[in-house]
C-alpha cells in the first residue's frame, strides 16, 4: 500500500523538480505511512519524508512504539527530539538537494528554522495545494471504513430523533448524543456535536447552550464520528411539535436543493456546477438571501478535505470522491434548516452513504 | 476582562516595537476575545488583531453569529472570507506599520501570502514564543473551571476503576469511559482516551486496541475532558488481579517521584528542578533507563501549554501555573506505570486539583 500511495506523490516531486517532500499535514502523513498519531489535529510533531524510493517517518520518541505498531511495511521510522534537526540530518545523509515543504501545514517559524539548518546547496520549494488531491479519491478499503462510520452515525441520529423533545436543553441533547456515539462503538467524535435550536439554528456552527427547546423550534442536529480513522458527517433538522409554515418552506427547499445536487453528481462534473444547481433551487424560491455557506466539503481522514463543493471551486469530481451535500438556509430572525448527506462518486453517478431517514415531519413530505 | 488580558500583550508589542499582533493560536485568540471557535485545534481561520487600544476578531462568515454571542465586550468583530486579505485591509485602514505575526501558529504559506499583500512600508516581525507565557498563570475564574473539569475526570476514573476487569478489551474500556464522561456532563474530551494494557502500557501515547486484559496486566488509564473550555488530565495505573512484584516496584517509584516533585513546587522555582527531583527518584532506584518523557506540561485552554516541566525547561514557576505531574516508567519487555496529577501553584506551594485516589492496590501501599 505504501508504495502505491507513494506513487501519488511522484508527480508532485516531478512538478517541483524535488527529491523529497516533507509532509506535515497529519492526515496525509497517516495516509502515506499508516501512523495515526495526532490525526485529528492540524499541528505536527511527526512528519513524513517521502522520496521516490523511500518513506521515512520522523516520530517523537514517545510515539516510536505506537508508530512501529502501525506503520505500513517499508516505512522507515526514525525517532527524534526535534523534527527540524532530524529532518535536516536525513536530508544531508541522503544527499537530497531540492526539498519540497508542506507550506500550508508547516508553521512559518519552522520553515524559517529549517532553512537556517540547511546548507545553501539545498533548495526549499513550496508544495502549496499540490498534495490536497492525493487523498480525494478513496479506495475500496477506505470506502468500507466510511460506510461503517456513516452507518453508525445514522444509528445515533435515529436514536436521538426518538427522544429529543420539548423541555430538553441543547447541551443535554448534545451530551446524550455523545454518549450514544460511544455506546455504539465510535472511536472518537469527528467534531463537536452541533445542537442548534430556535434562533440558534441560524448559526451554522453553533455551540450548544443551556437553551430549553420549546414548541415550534427548528432543531439542527449535525453530528459525526471517527471509526477506523475515517470521519462521518450527517445533519438532520427536526421540528419540535408540528412544523410551522416557515419550517416546511425551508425544509422542503433544502430537500429539493439536495436532490438537485445529487442528480448532477458524476465523474468529470465540475464541483461548482453541483453547488450552483443546489443554490439555484433556493434562489428560484426567493430564498437566496438565506444561503450562508458552500454546499459541501470532502470527508475522509479529515472532516474537511478535498474536493470543495462550492460555486467558486475549481475541483472536478472523480470516481471515489466522498463529500457532503449540505444545503442550509438561515434566517437570523427565525432559525434555520440544514439537511446533510455524504455521497461517494461512482462510475455512473453517486451512492449516498448516509441513510438516516429524512425525518417524518408530516406536512413536510 | 478583554482590556485586562490585552494588557498582557503590550509588553510583547513593546519588545518588538510593533503596533499590532496577529494572533492565530486558537487558545490565545479565545483567551483574548472570548470566542471559542476551533479551540481544540491548532489551525486557524478566525484570528485576532491585538493592538494597544483595540482588539479586532476576524471571523469566517458562518462563525459571525457565534462570535457575536461569545465575544467579550469591546472586541470588534469583522467578518471575512479570507483572513489574510481582511487582515491586510485592517492593517492599511488603521495605519499600522509594524505587525507582529504569530509565526509558530501561522502556516508558512499564509505568512508568505500576507507579506505579498502588504506594502513595503509595513514591516512584519515574528512573535516567536513571546506569547506562550500569556495564559500560563490562571486567574480565579479559570481555576474554578479547571477544578470542575478535574473533579468530573476524577469521578470518571473512580467509576471506571470499579468495572475494569479481566476479559474486557482496551477498546471496550475506552468506549465506556467516553460514554461516562458525557453522561457526567463533559463538553468534550480533551484528548483521545488512552487505555494501554500489558506490554502496550510501555507506549505512553498508545491507541486502544482489541487486546483482551489478562491477569497480572498493568493498565494505564489516561483521560481528560473539557468543561467550560478548560482541560483536565489524569492518569492512574491499575493492576488486573494482584499486582506483580514488577508492578509494585514501578508503581511505588512513580508515587515517590510524584511526591518528590509536589514537595518542591513553589513560586520562583525553576521547573527543571522539579523535573529533576522526580527523575532522580527513579535514577536512584536504578530505574532511570525506564524514563521516556518529561515530567509534565501546562494545562488550560490547551491540553499542552506552558509551562514545560522537564529537565531542559527554562520556565520558572509562578502563582497560578497549572500543570501535570506525571512520572512514568516504561519497560518494553513488560509494560509500564504512569501516575498523573494536575496541580496549581499557590503562594506557599501547590494545590493538587485531581483527587482520584491512588487506587487501593494492597501490596503497593
Amino acid at each position: 500500500m505504501t508504495s502505491d500511495r507513494r506513487r501519488g506523490v511522484i508527480p508532485v516531486l516531478d512538478a517541483l523538480a524535488a527529491d523529497v517532500a516533507i509532509i506535515a499535514t497529519p492526515a496525509t502523513r497517516c495516509y502515506l505511512t499508516g501512523f495515526t498519531g495526532d490525526l485529528g489535529s492540524a499541528s505536527t510533531r511527526d512528519v513524513a519524508l517521502v522520496a521516490r524510493d523511500r518513506t521515512i517517518l520522523l516520530t517523537y520518541p514517545i510515539h516510536t512504539g505506537w508508530a512501529t505498531a502501525e506503520a505500513i511495511a517499508g516505512v522507515e521510522i526514525r525517532s527524534h527530539r526535534d523534527w527540524l534537526a532530524s529532518g535536516a540530518e536525513s536530508i544531508a545523509e541522503l544527499g537530497w538537494r531540492t526539498v519540497a515543504i508542506d507550506d500550508t501545514a508547516i508553521p512559518h517559524a519552522s520553515a524559517v528554522e529549517l532553512r537556517n539548518l540547511l546548507p545553501d546547496t539545498v533548495t526549499l520549494v513550496d508544495v502549496g495545494s499540490r498534495l490536497t488531491a492525493l487523498r480525494a479519491a478513496k479506495d475500496e478499503g477506505e470506502l468500507a471504513a466510511m460506510r461503517r462510520s456513516a452507518l453508525l452515525t445514522d444509528q445515533v441520529l435515529v436514536e436521538a430523533a426518538s427522544w429529543i423533545d420539548e423541555g430538553m436543553t441543547e447541551r443535554s441533547i448534545a451530551h446524550r448524543i455523545n454518549e450514544t456515539f460511544y455506546r455504539l462503538g465510535a472511536d472518537d467524535l469527528a467534531f463537536t456535536v452541533i445542537v442548534a435550536s430556535g434562533p440558534n439554528a441560524a448559526k451554522p456552527h453553533h455551540r450548544s447552550t443551556d437553551r430549553v427547546l420549546i414548541a415550534s423550534d427548528p432543531v439542527v442536529i449535525d453530528i459525526g464520528c471517527r471509526l477506523d480513522r475515517y470521519c462521518s458527517d450527517l445533519t438532520r433538522t427536526l421540528s419540535i411539535g408540528p412544523p410551522t409554515d416557515r419550517f416546511v418552506t425551508l425544509y422542503n427547499a433544502t430537500l429539493a436543493s439536495r436532490d438537485a445536487a445529487v442528480a448532477l453528481i458524476q465523474p468529470g462534473r465540475p464541483a461548482k456546477e453541483v453547488a450552483k444547481a443546489a443554490n439555484d433551487v433556493a434562489r428560484e424560491l426567493g430564498l437566496g438571501d438565506l444561503l450562508m455557506h458552500g454546499l459541501g466539503h470532502g470527508v475522509g481522514l479529515q472532516i474537511h478535505e478535498a474536493p470543495a463543493i462550492r460555486e467558486t471551486s475549481e475541483d472536478v469530481l472523480e470516481v471515489g470522491n466522498v463529500f457532503s451535500v449540505e444545503p442550509g438556509l438561515y434566517d437570523p430572525a427565525w432559525g434555520g434548516v440544514r439537511t446533510e448527506d455524504v455521497v461517494v462518486v461512482t462510475e455512473t453517478g453517486c451512492e449516498v452513504l448516509t441513510t438516516a431517514p429524512k425525518l417524518d415531519l408530516g406536512a413536510v413530505n
